[in-house]
């Protein structure tokens, strides 16, 4: 999909927005540029006013007849498709799909709520010992899941990396550092995050 | 896509599980046997026992060669690709995904959880009048989203039914009678509950 002229609304803290700037760069696409929307930041406001939001988050990609796309895993797939990060088989399609819906139903949720809570000053108040414990213990199941997957196979799914795997590196990679979360007990999980930081192409959060 | 032995890990009582039947029945699939596992059933235990649900939840599409696909919105895609659901125009499909994402993202977590914790009585524990009054609030705020986009369409993209009214139609359908949520501010929702309902082939939940 070339458009010389869309851009992204982008919150640099936010790991949904990181998985696009990551396929962006993995694609080679250094032609989008990236219109930073961080917390309390005046592009934030403007957005908002200037109705750039639909549901009201980051990232949002808009294209150059001022269509506006929300949700980062549609982004991904709308940048991504007949890419060599979509499989070509409908139910591997599928498969790729439901890690995705999976990262935005329970992994998003809990992970980068975690990480949230922990980082945002505005979230501070609901980051009560009892919150982060439960979400420590949810997070760690989660975590299982990815782990016990990813212990007989280098991908999420097939051979190569897929949008499932560059949508779950966002807030997975950065689960020790900002979520509190201890990876050492998921072996195949830590293996995994190396080979997406060794993509060609890869950019750091 | 004709598989004469695909069947369907369905739980009665889940709007998740009731849009791959509604999906199923609009396609005139009649041929896709349903195991139901409701919460607290011995059906759900064995599936558990034989894992079945690979994200520990219904629902689940198991073909067959015994492959296992999780995620309703993923399983709405498998089974839709092709159909008259889905729109042929590569952006239209990833506007179709912005609304499933964001129904498994922000929808469900509000609208579907909040219809849980007034109706499961495993849940009722949660049930507090402040986490009530919250639900509420941020669900009539989602709800405002849909109403404003669905006053100047019919559809939520488009000019026909997609599997994004499909997705968003089983939890927005109970929201009154299950969720405690109050439609009447919400006329052109109202509309397309019943443009739904009207399509044909429909099965109620």
């Amino acid at each position: 999909m070339k458009d010389q002229t869309m851009k992204l609304y982008s919150m640099p803290s936010s790991g949904n927005s990181y998985k696009v700037r990551l396929l962006l760069a993995l694609l080679g696409r250094h032609d989008v540029p990236c219109i930073d929307v961080e917390y309390g930041s005046a592009t934030l406001e403007q957005a908002h006013a200037e109705k750039r939001l639909p549901f009201g988050k980051a990232p949002v990609l808009e294209l150059d007849d001022g269509t506006l796309l929300p949700e980062s895993n549609a982004i991904l797939a709308y940048l991504g498709k007949d890419s060599r990060f979509v499989p070509n088989d409908p139910l591997a399609q599928a498969q790729m799909l439901s890690w995705m819906f999976w990262e935005q139903n329970q992994h998003e949720g809990v992970i980068a709520v975690r990480a949230a809570l922990l980082t945002y000053p505005h979230r501070k108040a609901q980051a009560t010992p009892e919150r982060l414990a439960e979400l420590l213990v949810s997070g760690n199941g989660l975590l299982q899941i990815m782990d016990d997957h990813l212990s007989t196979r280098d991908w999420l799914l097939g051979n190569n990396a897929s949008l499932a795997d560059i949508c779950l590196y966002a807030y997975t990679h950065t689960a020790e550092t900002r979520g509190g979360f201890d990876l050492t007990p998921f072996p195949a999980l830590r293996g995994w995050i190396g080979r997406v930081a060794a993509l060609p192409g890869y950019v750091g959060l």
